[in-house]
């Protein structure tokens, strides 16, 4: 048996989520679909992040293990011919049996996107989260600034978490502003429940001027999610880059 | 009677272009549904651009005729209301009763968007078109350049073209590349039938190696659709800006 690894990209918005669910189609569901029909084998996914329904992704990494001996990187392009238009196969590369993309040492990276101005734009209403009052993009980033490095991150979880520790280490949390398009990066090495969004709601109360940017201390202090703004909606988030700290690639062409 | 200029942006990929047609749904068709049933009154929308299946905008111009006493201005807002998101009033004005908006002299600015890379973008697949060989920013910004100014068109015209003269001026036409997104701006006093997408399709070709950025005298001097290069997809286009010369607005509150 050999693993391979995908890198996936999707567009959320007609998808329950990443995770297989009885109430609509997942990612991963057409995924273990088609990757069982062309290998003609049952093949499941094993996923490193299941982003809710509506978020969205340029790098969500899963494994799955075949008997194949395709070569791996030719897995993408073969695989992208029979996959819906909205998930499209960005690389694979075959990874070492004991490779799990959950419990690797990884870093990965949120972007969550604002529109900020008057009217919407049809094109940008799948992916971006739109927002007519003015935002101080200055204090949002002023706010943002004091997430950065270890913190426990407990205010910022919806408590349906199940996580054992809520420390979480951010290594990038910044606000940037081109044009009407606001983004908030967020770059750890995990996080928890619904935490991109908790600060992306957050951080546009600080934006508007109900919270202030020190308000952020205040609402770590608290260990409590009641402290922090609400949850910003799915469709402005993306998972953008996911890192392997320790990624071996296996040669590409191992089973020829 | 009171005319009002509405200032559209739409997403194409689910219309049959601008106009009503016998086979699908037009924008100009879901305009009229619903600004009839909004002022109860029988609306015809007059259109400046009629953009084929597929193409997209940003600033699509109309006007139309109502007996209505609404404030100008709030049409946008209460129009939005009952538009389908992909369909989005971005300005609304009086404008003078003989204002028409194909006939007034006007600046068009196109967009024609190409993803560069090895793999398609999910999130990018509406409005950009994929092309995955290289392409060569640098030739085709000189290609560009050289049809800068007044010349006739009539190689980048698709033969169905109903205009009287085939002369038109370009005041810029240029190609920037950021990170893997090509932008191709076209932005002139008037287009010919498929115009800007027949000088995408030919850049393209310029960019890929097949033509020489010195062609584009050829091709000019040909005055033959054959000579110019294919007509690039429709999904890549956008109407971006569309920019009145001589446009007075009436006072938003000329009926109250």
């Amino acid at each position: 048996m050999r693993r391979i690894l995908l890198e996936v990209a999707y567009d959320g918005t007609d998808y329950v989520g990443w995770q297989v669910q009885p109430n609509g189609v997942s990612i991963e569901s057409v995924l273990n679909r088609e990757l069982s029909k062309f290998f003609k084998e049952e093949i499941k996914v094993i996923g490193a992040s299941r982003t809710d329904s509506g978020v969205h992704a340029h790098s969500a990494m899963c494994v799955f293990d075949t008997h194949a001996r395709m070569r791996a990187d030719k897995v993408s392009y073969a695989l992208n011919a029979f996959l819906p238009k909205d998930i499209v196969i960005q690389k694979s590369m075959e990874v070492d049996p004991s490779f799990h993309p959950r419990y690797e040492q990884s870093e990965k990276t949120y972007v969550y996107r604002i529109l900020n101005r008057r009217m919407r734009d049809p094109m940008l209403r799948r992916n971006t989260y739109f927002y007519c009052r003015d935002l101080d993009v200055q204090r949002m980033q002023e706010a943002a600034q004091k997430l950065l490095g270890e913190h426990d991150f407990i205010s910022f979880a919806s408590p349906h978490f199940t996580a054992k520790t809520t420390v979480r280490t951010l290594y990038e949390c910044r606000v940037d502003r081109s044009g009407d398009l606001i983004e908030i990066t967020v770059r750890g090495n995990g996080f928890l429940y619904n935490m991109v969004r908790i600060i992306a709601g957050t951080l546009i109360e600080v934006g508007n001027g109900r919270f202030n940017p020190a308000d952020m201390d205040r609402i770590l202090e608290a260990k409590d999610r009641e402290a922090a703004g609400p949850t910003a909606p799915a469709h402005g988030l993306t998972l953008e880059r996911t890192k392997y700290l320790n990624l071996s690639q296996k040669s590409v062409d191992t089973a020829e």
